[in-house]
This record gives structure tokens, C-alpha cells and sequence, in this order.
């Protein structure tokens, strides 16, 4: 499973409307082939930030598949003009370290 | 469930070692009432870059008992001269927008 990750920071009051916005917007994202699932997690120490995490079967899964999806384009559309700065998206292999926790859902 | 989230950069060539000590230390961490599971992932786009993943059920679990502890000492002694800058840890909340994959333990 590859991870991607990237560190949102939304324009100063935005967050309620962003997050109503990704709830609405996550169908574009999950209908991918190899999607595996997504969480969106506010950050405890600062205001308007937000970690997205979003597990895919294969690298290609979300920077071909969905990223070249007409989905792809309506995503940008909801999305992107909360952001501020513009988020680095990064992609993180299997885990070289790991000690498991109980069984769970990936939000658990 | 909180997370806790670290990128660390490490000096460049020491990726090995540093997830060699990784393994070594994470019972000093994984000893800590309240851990619930942690994964190091190397990153796919920089070279000695990792993201750290670390479940709590409270952020206190972090923050007081495991930075409180002796094993903590131990933890720094091993790690922390690995990282170049130093990395910046943040801790994130319980998901406010999720889509479920499969049942799965974290880092499947």
C-alpha cells in the first residue's frame, strides 16, 4: 500500500466550508481504481491545517489514474482555491519500521 | 484516536542506520500506556525522508507520558542526531471527513 500524504493549510476562516467541500468532493476521489481509502485529520496545534492522508493500492493509482481522470478536474475545481500556500503532495512506500496496534479501520 | 505525525529528514546516506535504530527503539515508545501503533515509511519522491506515524488514544499519551519518561531519554539518545533540520511534530485530531477502505491493521 503506498500512502499519500500532504499538509493542507486552508485560508484563514475557510475550514468549515473546506471540510464540508471534501465530504462532498471524496466520491471523485474513491471512485479511482485502487483506491483504498482517505482521512482528513485537523491539526491539534494549529488553526487551519489539516493532514490528508489517502492509502492507494500503487503509486500510478493516484498520479495517473486519478490525476488524469475528468473526476480529477472537477476535484481541482471544489478544492484547490482553499489552500494557502499550495500543498506539496508527497507519496511514502511500505513501512521499514512497524509495530501494529489492534485490528482496526484505517480512522480508528 | 490522535495521531502523531513527524517528516524527518535524516543526513544524507544514513537512511540504513537510521531505520536499523528505528527498529531497535520503537519498544521504548511501543512500552507507553496508551500507544496504539506506529510506521516509519520511506518517502518515494526525496531520498532520506521518512514519515513517522504514530496512534494515541490521547495526545497526553505522547506529550506527558511518553515525554515524560525515562524511556524518552533513551529514545533521543538513539535518534535524534540522525535528523537534519530537526523535525517539527504535530499532533492531528480524529478525522473529520473519512472513507473507509478495508479493514485492515495500519500499515497493510
Amino acid at each position: 500500500m503506498i500512502l499519500e500524504m500532504a499538509l493542507l493549510t486552508v485560508k484563514p476562516g475557510e475550514g468549515p466550508a473546506f471540510e464540508r467541500t471534501m465530504a462532498e468532493a471524496q466520491p471523485l476521489i474513491a471512485a479511482t481504481p485502487g483506491f483504498l481509502g482517505l482521512e482528513l485529520r485537523p491539526c491539534l496545534e494549529a488553526a487551519d491545517r489539516y493532514l490528508l492522508l489517502v492509502r492507494w493500492e500503487r503509486l500510478e493509482d493516484h498520479t495517473a489514474r486519478f490525476r488524469g481522470s475528468d473526476r480529477y478536474a472537477r476535484w481541482k475545481a471544489l478544492l484547490h482555491h482553499f489552500y494557502d500556500p499550495f500543498p506539496v503532495v508527497e507519496h511514502y512506500d511500505e513501512p521499514v519500521v512497524e509495530t501494529g496496534g489492534p485490528v482496526t479501520r484505517m480512522g480508528d
